[in-house]
């Protein structure tokens, strides 16, 4: 009894989890930006595209919640409402909201330039895809239905309302594990373009990759983004790499067409 | 972008999540193996309680098929049978098994020495204690009311039919972990009897405890454990316990009664 | 407040900073070995070139002192002026010493062979290059004045009697940091040929590279180098290599010549 | 040559370096956030406290920079004064904001709860005590004439315009050590009360602490501290821990007066 | 005294000790096997291959013991002989065992193919080639005169019993290092196929290299494996990596050809 | 096969190898020294008491070697015999050694103070002794039966001439390990008064103790001692410490007296 083993994981990466919007699809996260400032805005409260984006990656529903609560929003809904706003207000808002979302969706559902050569070396890895999100299952069901058509077909995706609590908790990550059948969580990949899907890709255990460009840190599309100038551009990017770093991501990169170096990365990290 | 930030869990053991024969109930895990004996004496295949608990810790119905495919079992089954046992024999053979399980679980339902006192401990330290097991929910549901009766009261219960593999996959811990709503993994213990009790803790990436006294690896009541020569004890037990550490258990105990100073050891070794 | 976060520097070397005799121009060191030999001697006391040698690295007024205290001289001392020496006498030494240094330093400041394609190459891999000595300015400044007439300008030049101590003390090469606005110390090497080089570059923080066989350690240019025979030159080699890894040089090369593949090893070693 | 030496320094902490406003004295850091706030509403532009003490730990003029450059002060510069402000606006603010600061100093100068107490024990654990700041000389020297006279009276002190840049830049940590002449790194430890001071720690090497309570996180004295609600503070604290942490301090404390046993975990932390 | 000095083996591989059976020759350690076999049976005692296999990598007293403490050997000894088996009786058995070993070794000692393009290719990069064996020195010598026939001349050779005991302990490989001068610990690798011969490596601290194909975890010749399924091979294979893998063992490897890149691996493992 | 298994020792000390001279018996290391001066004055060489304690550690006849190989010494013998000294004179110097050294060794036998209360300390914590020494046997007798007379027995005891080299090589450890039947190295503490006692600790892999104030680093018996100066006493020993940290081993102490701490300090680092 004087000796203890201590069991490692020597193999490869078997599975990465891709979050959608503004990381598979959705180039600069788009999409729910403009259904969040029209929501409030149809309550006669504006909010900023900064205000919207603030909190992407959790669930949607959390999402509105967070965005009702800033200082000016809360201030502007008492004074409108006379008091301040309920989790029954929430629920409607998150009723109205999923049209809104819908109606937009297909007009948002871009693959991001890459993805799908990325897949195709991740399938000769053996390296299972699989899609997560903070929309509910309509939403997403809408978003891949667009992402089918153009080629990119997960294997297994789970959205925000099917599990517990959306992210930054690790279960819409260990769901997916689940239905793939792959673990240890060191077999595991996460990618995603925001903080609380770094920090969920944390609370599971697993490798945990972030997109700066792509997605919801610099918020802007490919056309907008080739509109900035040049040393603002890098300057943007260096706020988002430093952001997701800090938040403890493992990897970041530009976006998911540089994902397969990583993965290369991790498994050489696995000695033997 | 010169700097990484490693994140690192600080906090205390948040959740402990328990076996329940032969850790938290069932002294000497004996409910089941008399189950599966009788289950494949009834097909004039005599097995031996060895046999009949090499498996312990996976699902039931896993535990079945590993048994019949025993060479000594499948042969007899060949000789009896004139073919190889089929996956429909074994849903038959499970359905069999669940009214067997289901009459001898009362009597098989008493606390191990020191459950109550464990419990009370880790609840003033704020550890949610939870139940897993391999049985289906109603024999979960019989085991656990008269464990209720005697006072133990698990704030969440998994079984293996709930998720799509029982151990040594992850899945009930991650179910579990999800209906306590605690994260990350090394916030979370797991106490267990069995080699896949462990590798699933493992495959979870939780800490994990093993007792090697009170379950499956003797294999013996309080009683058959008071008859036992001391050096023939000794000897088991040390068996017992190289067997879990060469596992790659974290710790291993005698009994769950052992268990608030290793949570208390593992909440040490995180720093500040 | 239950996560801690690591912070870890990834990037490259941005920094080297030289000693100079023995290490970037003086191959063997020999200009300040010959000047103390010359100062004891004028006060009567010989010195052999070893024990004139044994402190190198210090600051030279330190220098002094460590040899007028080893027994044997100090024991001559007290025989020729009746008493010990005192600081007084250190500081009219050293007075005494700065002219002798002087006049020797023109003959002494070739460039060790390989300096010039080592600057150059860093130079392409964006590392600054620094000059740090134990002389004072004067002598630094004559020093470098041949340097750069041979190519070798490096960008800053501290010395030791423009910070509180020399080495081992670490001011030396935090002071150049500053001068080059360079952090934080995993992204600085030092190169010297002496034990307190090594010291003063741990007590820094910094990486710490030392040269076995153009500096002090033999303490022979290159052309008493050429005279030794093969086995002496090996035996030398091995003893400077050993005593220089022994004062816990994280690197230890020929000459400066062999840096370029150190620092690209440093950088690799730097994840991500 | 077939063995390296990895030296390791198993000493005790021998200096801890102070942040003054907010961490040795002036509870909240009041002084310079009324000072900024001053200085740009003669210019016509209101800031708010929270945006006046964004910047803090940084140098005074770097401070200002900072302020000036915000989007919504550098859009009222533009729209008073016709055009962008210039580093030459810089400097005339930052002439007239020295004689507002040192002004304002004598009045936010009392010391922080606990500061001689734990003075006066790390003086017996032979800990030398130095103070740092962003001021200038002179008003640093107004701040310490004041907590002179209290009985803090630090061994040593340097203030931002006597080294090349104020923090995040290490400069300040490394010319303390230097006048206090100890090293290695690990033999140091410093304390302040903003993300700035943590990072010159990290940048330096040495061992790092920040406050949480007492300065400009919060940036509330004790009798706003008192007056808030139980449930704001331990949010605001819970941020404010959080945000330090995340800056990659090594420990976070309520005040300095928790100080001495983080030192004491430092020693325990360097083994033998 | 504030500094201690680790220090850390860096340079190659310089010796590679050798199991014999199954590992050097005799593929799929068959000589042995059929010897005990054999010795029992004349005494009336029927033991499986697999009884006969399951002690290997023990001297071969030690082994003779193991087997007649098997319960079912035990069992009919006593039926046989009306008593258990005593040393005496064991000591009986060796000496008989003896020249059945040494008659059939010869029939077993063919080469295992790629031992002596292993054996050229570790002479070049100065790895001295060493054997160990749980025979007597009779045996030892009957097989390597065999194996010097066909090429395989270790440079020392030592057997169990010169030591004061075989594998777990490290006896035999502290005798091999002190025999080829070679030390230390990191600076040797042993290559051996049994769970005694990896703890043995293990026990001495030395680089511990286990083959799973060629010897007595699978315990089948060349012949033997060809004509088994492939994908019984298959899991036959999986299951000797992962006991040997769990034994502890640093690398596992299909047989001693594919030697030399494991070396090279550990080589790489030293840095520097 | 995804998984390795790393095995680590958690277990305690469970043997002490002691060094004689200068460790257990013989404070100050005087006997060896007194002998090796003797030898070469009869040879018409004075070789002063810090030449003949400067190869202190090694075995007997390395150390004449050692010494005729100094420069003042060869020279001198050159000198007087007309040419180089030769292994044969070595074997020569070496015979007439043994009569000398065993003629004084009964006078430098005395225990070292507290040694017998650590020997009945280390059996209470079941850690077997034991001793070595670079003496032969005869000598090696001679010593032990003084010190068996003063109550000191160790288990087992090995000398350089039995095994095939003395230290540094790590030979006699490990023939003592085997003696004893203590593994693996890390359940084994050597403790000796020399740098080639720490080197063969490090060759062997176990835990390494040196002693530097009873033994040949300061090389004074009790009285010598207390006749010191305090501070010069101070600087010796300080200087006594470095080297022998500088040396790599693990732990140093004034002498066996304090030896228990660091056994259980040991201990403590074995985790659980």
């Amino acid at each position: 009894m004087d000796y203890r083993y201590e069991r490692r994981y020597t193999g490869p990466v078997r599975a990465l989890i891709c979050d959608l919007a503004g990381t598979a699809v959705d180039y600069g996260s788009c999409a729910p930006a403009g259904a969040f400032v029209e929501l409030f805005r149809r309550r006669g409260i504006g909010i900023t595209f900064e205000q919207a984006r603030a909190p992407m990656g959790l669930a949607k529903r959390d999402h509105i919640r967070v965005i009702a609560n800033m200082p000016s929003v809360a201030a502007k809904w008492r004074e409108l409402n006379g008091q301040p706003g309920t989790e029954a207000d929430i629920d409607k808002m998150y009723e109205e909201f999923i049209p809104l979302q819908l109606e937009v969706l297909p007009r948002f559902s871009g693959l991001i330039p890459g993805l799908l050569d990325t897949v195709a070396k991740l399938s000769e890895m053996k390296v299972a895809v699989a899609a997560n999100t903070g929309y509910n299952r309509e939403m997403m069901d809408t978003a891949l239905a667009e992402a089918n058509r153009q080629g990119f077909v997960p294997e297994v995706s789970v959205c925000a309302t099917e599990v517990k609590a959306g992210r930054p908790a690790p279960w819409l990550i260990f769901r997916t594990m689940e239905l793939l059948g792959v673990y240890p969580p060191e077999a595991v990949a996460v990618i995603g373009d925001t903080v609380p899907d770094v920090e969920a890709g944390l609370n599971a255990g697993v490798w945990t990759i972030a997109v700066a460009r792509t997605g919801n840190m610099l918020g802007l599309d490919e056309h907008q983004i080739a509109a900035l100038p040049p040393t603002e551009l890098q300057q943007r990017l260096a706020s988002a790499y430093d952001q997701l770093y800090r938040a403890g991501a493992h990897f970041v990169i530009d976006g998911i067409a540089d994902c397969v170096p990583v993965i290369e990365e991790i498994n050489r990290r696995n000695p033997n």
